[in-house]
């Protein structure tokens, strides 16, 4: 089944139709990821769905028994019939349902620039839209606010994250040796016996020695976790496709000063920033708050304060600045928030030397009410 | 550090004066990954790199602190100084190198479409190189022979294989209860254990009601895995950044009579691929040895018998068949096997209602010789 109501579907469908474009093109592969994919046509990766403007979906998948099980669309190919070639099975939808005629195809921004040159040199009447932009920001606007069935898949997401936060302080508590890894094997096994498909990402350890690495590289090592200063998990549970994303900072033993500024700087423009969320505020001021704080004191905001979370781990809405070039501008909308939204906030700051530290936790619109779903707060060790 | 050789390097700049390329031009992010930045750079993930075709290079990490650590180019931009925004950089780097005159920039294949316009409308002279799929390849023959030391790195992740593989096979034997979920965890914590960095991916752990998904979705559930039957685990380590890829097959109980078959066609034409593995022979060639006998027997090989280890798990050269489309053919080299190579060997059969089964170990060409590293067999439990 798809994650698309039907109702979303004809706004999609409209918009096709009022720009001018025959069909929407969506790929999702391991080299160039889409969750539209999922989202338009259940199919949960490797494959391709074509939309038209008349709201007729095919879809092109890698494997056929997965979309069997899981996918949903008007007609559904089997590309062993077509000798493994995608292009041969486009040709020949394009050939039914706009025989020669100039067709146009909607793509999305990450769309594969050589899949394009391909189409445009092996079927003739093919042209691409000219706003990849324009797709994307209709399709996160449709993916923005969530049904309540994936507000209730999301909301079970969040209750397996805040069952393992225990698990994590625990550990804090108890396992003065234990390394990065032992807490990520953890997360991971508490993760599922708690009734997640899988953790929602790599989970990100890292001790004082790496947390000013924003997204530390290697995910995980064999360090002891408890060095002294700062530390963070990054982590979040896979539920039925839906996820949750929860960051839980740790100090551990005496702080510097520096260190002792950015962890309250942080932990005040986290509670600064929930306080804002409310029905009808745009998305950046909420941003803004923060990283006007943050320069003021003489630090940087190097990424966005949150996003949205659904069937992938960075959904929309995102909640960054206003962009100050024209291209951006041209292209961006004001969001404000709205019933049915489900995102982070997490503001963080991280100094080579000093040391990182970031909180976060997922925020839910739903009746009119702005509930924090997560329980991350600050766990402290002597 | 960059894995690329200085020799190496050399070609691929000759590469870009020959075809009158000025600047090779990669990206990786989380939409749009490509391991060739950390093949070029050094910067694991998240950035981009531009390469001049005098062999200038110019890194643009995401994260600066993670480039410090790991990362080579003549100079890294740290884009808090250019308001997070890559295309001003850009710009500068262009109108530093190129002046005002035509910029011809070369891009791989799945370079996103979005960026393309984007820059073709913020900077004036830049124009891209026709061709995505020649730029693809010279990479893809670049990082398919390994160095010495990236033949150690892989030969000691293949190492790490073969002892998870014991403790598949003591699991297969003594947890008959265990869960497709039990076996994805021990394996993981097995891999950690014997010093690899992380998995080289997400086991795709397959019991015989699901083994006949290419590519199971989720990679593992809470069903058990001992069912009757046909199962497969599809796993790998990761060390310091280089990737084993083994498949286990397993037959529980006893089979039916087309489950043999396909078990005993898989076997046979898996050891008919490695004997003929042998410096000088076409890959194609041993693709179609193998897809021949599946169809003369009315299976079919819906992808490819193997692909190269290397940074990513799925790296060059690719072991596929001969593509018979014009287009695909236009870009088609012929590649031996050579020296230095390290690839995959993994044929499969996939039958909804049947089962499915394949096996897969890793194979590398050193001293003229031709290695099988890793030891996956066939687990036989009564």
């Amino acid at each position: 089944m798809r994650s698309i109501s039907k109702e979303k579907y004809d706004i999609l469908v409209n918009f096709l139709q009022q720009n001018e474009i025959q069909a929407l093109f969506v790929a999702d592969y391991e080299d160039s990821p889409s969750i539209n994919l999922r989202y338009l046509s259940g199919q949960p990766s490797d494959g391709m769905v074509l939309i038209t403007s008349n709201g007729e979906s095919f879809l092109i998948p890698w494997d056929l028994s997965i979309a069997e099980k899981y996918a949903e669309a008007d007609e559904i190919f089997d590309i062993s019939n077509y000798e493994y070639n995608v292009i041969l099975i486009l040709k020949e939808i394009i050939k039914k349902k706009f025989g020669d005629s100039k067709t146009i195809i909607g793509i999305c921004k990450n769309f594969p620039y050589g899949f394009v040159i391909k189409m445009k040199a092996l079927i003739s009447n093919v042209k691409f839209f000219k706003e990849p932009r324009k797709l994307d920001t209709i399709l996160g606007e449709l993916r923005a606010t969530k049904s309540d069935f994936e507000l209730k898949q999301l909301t079970k997401a969040a209750e397996i994250g805040n069952k393992a936060i225990k698990d994590i302080e625990n550990f804090a508590y108890n396992s003065s040796n234990g390394t990065e890894n032992d807490l990520s094997f953890l997360v991971r096994q508490k993760i599922a016996e708690y009734g997640a498909e899988d953790i929602a990402f790599d989970s990100l350890v890292a001790n004082s020695s790496r947390a000013h690495e924003m997204h530390c590289y290697p995910f995980a090592t064999n360090q002891k976790f408890a060095l002294p200063g700062l530390a963070l998990i990054d982590f979040g549970a896979k539920y039925q496709g839906y996820h949750s994303d929860i960051t839980v900072p740790f100090k551990f033993g005496n702080l510097t000063k520096e260190q002792e500024k950015i962890l309250e700087i942080v932990l005040q423009t986290y509670e600064g920033a929930i306080e804002m969320v409310d029905i009808g505020v745009p998305l950046w001021k909420i941003h803004d708050y923060v990283e006007q704080i943050l320069k003021n004191e003489g630090y940087s905001m190097p990424y966005s304060l949150g996003h949205g979370l659904g069937l992938s781990e960075h959904d929309s809405p995102i909640i960054s600045r206003k962009p100050k070039d024209e291209y951006a501008l041209k292209y961006w909308k004001e969001i404000l928030v709205e019933e049915g939204m489900v995102f982070t906030i997490e503001p963080g700051i991280y100094k080579q030397g000093i040391g990182g530290i970031r909180i976060e936790n997922d925020v839910m619109v739903r009746n009119g009410k702005i509930e924090v779903l997560t329980r991350s707060k600050l766990i402290e060790v002597p």
